[in-house]
């Protein structure tokens, strides 16, 4: 199988971020085909459409949801948003008042709680482990309006929230009469796990607002993600993305309704699922055979990244890692700044750990990368060793 | 001149709506052409923009508004939003405290002041006369925040704010510490006007936001407008609309970027000003023959509407005349839901008026739609005579 490149970068710096895709994974060709059978179909009467998105997306988007996630939910529970993040901007507008507390995993999605915090939402911080979320800590905070979790995939940990804690959660914000935001961000990337039931369907009260996004599969740049509504939610939340912008833009939209209604999606995914998965096998299997016991990989059963802990090294010498690499041309990334700096585990606790992303590079690249970043290490215990 | 006609509608209807396009006015081979140029260019990482824009596009419009609007900005104060809608949800969120007073035109564009009231703004109400904001009356209103004008061309009521109001509005925010927000929403479409000073350019102080759409020019549907920030502001609505949606979707921007750069977006709204304006004189020419002095026709020098006024009819026998007309199978849309129900102007003063849009119709059904609303005028009499 040959794997898109997107790096080395200009600079030639081979890239592990978590995030970007290649834009050769992207499907031109299939993508050119919807935007120009759209142009030739315009309506004749360009008007501002329903602000939950277009209908034949939203049709095309819950019978997809029905078959690939088990959502049992109908069109009108549907809302296509600008890409994930504006969905939670409009549920921390619209579920949170200052002073409000919202449940958040710690480490966590940061773009996430800075929303929440914009609007003045008070972050009570849940520590992740190998299973997700600690539930067992739900019962130890203060009154909260709202928790956020990614329980297909936690980011960045990369576990699975099992269905105890599941109901756990779900019990909690009955208790508490509390919204969940379940973040369903790269659900489509699952390599040796079998899709579980997701927190929207074990929802029986209307309590879970499911949100996912095409910036995982598709690009970051379309600018499109999807909310599933508790239907108490619908009438509200349509209001106010009217008031916000409108509704989103309408091209992509149709766009993206024929690659679902025609199979092309579909097809799409499960070729760039082999791709990523391709690229993640040389990655695990580089770090292994190079680093061995010296490390820890976490996550590596889904998504688009991997967290890798070095197990010698503290957190502090994260930046040291990050800068030593840096000079052999190996761009990594820290996982501390995922750590809300206010939350309570201590970074004198935890071995130093990076998020490698591979969704941008080849084998080539990966190899490469991986054996810069170990020439490095050395170089990192020089470092760690003259600080004080 | 063939003149685009997207209306009757499928129910038979001839709609003088404001504010849809017709879709064969939209130039859909320039477009298509610039789309699968980007296509063709996809970038090889595909990662979040500036949250601004896209670079392309935002050097693109500043070169265009300092040619056709005089504007002297600097790229790095533009930027890039979903539709003027975002421009004016990102002024409310960030500008305006609950309690705070939002000087609004009344009548006025209603989307606008409803963003306001949902950040909590207090709208005070200024009249407009033919010259637009009455700015005798600032004086008169308690503290203010921010005001929100269309002086280019009053919606709805099509007048062009002077010089001397300008600079009045200008000191009265000077005085008041206050912001103000140009919505520049059809600038494109000047008949008779020659281009005259922005606010922007003539603010000294850095308080007046411009916004600008290109919803009237290419489609509502693209949700594509632009803020011209002052200085002190961009940082803070670049963070905020980070946090909001990341950025406006690539695709559009890149390819609006291409017709702005070759020329063809110029030579786009020549050709539609052109056929708009032919619209409005069909429309004119009729509805003076139809009805001479029993009507009063306000804002034609600009546009993509009329105002009508009907100076035998009371403001009251709005509703009347748009069902007698319905019934003629003629859509028209009354004045009064644009004045503030709480605002000072009292409908009983009034007489009947109607926002009379012609971009969806040629020549044709433009005639026979004044002729069926001229046979309806006789029903409107006696329905009003009837009430008590």
């Amino acid at each position: 199988m040959r794997l898109a490149d997107a790096g080395p970068t200009r600079s030639g710096e081979i890239d592990f971020v978590y995030g970007p895709l290649a834009g050769s994974d992207f499907p031109t060709l299939t993508w050119m085909k919807a935007l120009r059978a759209v142009e030739r179909q315009r309506s004749r009467r360009l008007e501002y459409e329903d602000s939950r998105g277009n209908p034949d997306l939203r049709r095309a988007l819950q019978a997809h949801l029905s078959q690939t996630r088990g959502l049992a939910c109908s069109v009108d529970q549907l809302m296509i948003v600008n890409g994930s993040q504006q969905a939670l901007d409009l549920c921390a507008r619209l579920l949170i008042d200052p002073g409000d507390g919202v449940v958040v995993e710690n480490p966590g999605y940061r773009m996430a709680h800075h929303v929440f915090e914009a609007y003045g939402g008070v972050l009570q911080c849940v520590d992740v482990d190998g299973h997700g979320l600690v539930t067992d800590q739900l019962a130890k905070l203060g009154q909260a309006q709202l928790a956020y979790v990614t329980p297909t995939h936690q980011f960045p940990l990369g576990s699975f929230l099992p269905i105890g804690r599941r109901r756990q959660l779900l019990d909690w914000a009955e208790e508490h009469n509390a919204w969940v935001i379940e973040d369903d961000y790269d659900s489509e990337y699952r390599y040796a796990v079998r899709p579980e039931a997701t927190l929207q369907s074990l929802d029986t009260r209307g309590c879970v607002i499911h949100i996912g996004t095409f910036s995982k599969t598709l690009s970051p740049q379309l600018r499109l993600g999807y909310m599933v509504l508790p239907p108490a939610l619908v009438e509200t939340f349509a209001a106010t993305k009217r008031l916000t912008d409108r509704h989103t833009a309408t091209g992509v939209q149709r766009a993206l309704a024929m690659l679902l209604e025609n199979g092309s999606y579909d097809r799409h995914v499960r070729r760039v699922r082999r791709f990523q998965q391709a690229r993640q096998q040389v990655l695990v299997s580089a770090l292994g055979r190079h680093l061995g016991d010296q490390i820890e990989v976490q996550g590596a059963a889904s998504g688009l990244h991997l967290v890798v802990w070095f197990r010698a090294l503290p957190a502090s010498a994260e930046p040291a890692l990050v800068q030593a690499a840096r000079q052999r041309g190996v761009r990594v990334h820290p996982l501390s700044p995922l750590f809300n700096p206010r939350g309570p585990a201590a970074a004198s606790r935890r071995p130093a750990g990076l998020v490698m992303g591979y969704a941008l590079l080849d084998r080539e690249a990966i190899e490469d990368g991986v054996r810069s970043l170990v020439q490095a290490l050395p170089e990192v215990r020089r470092l760690i060793q003259r600080s004080p």
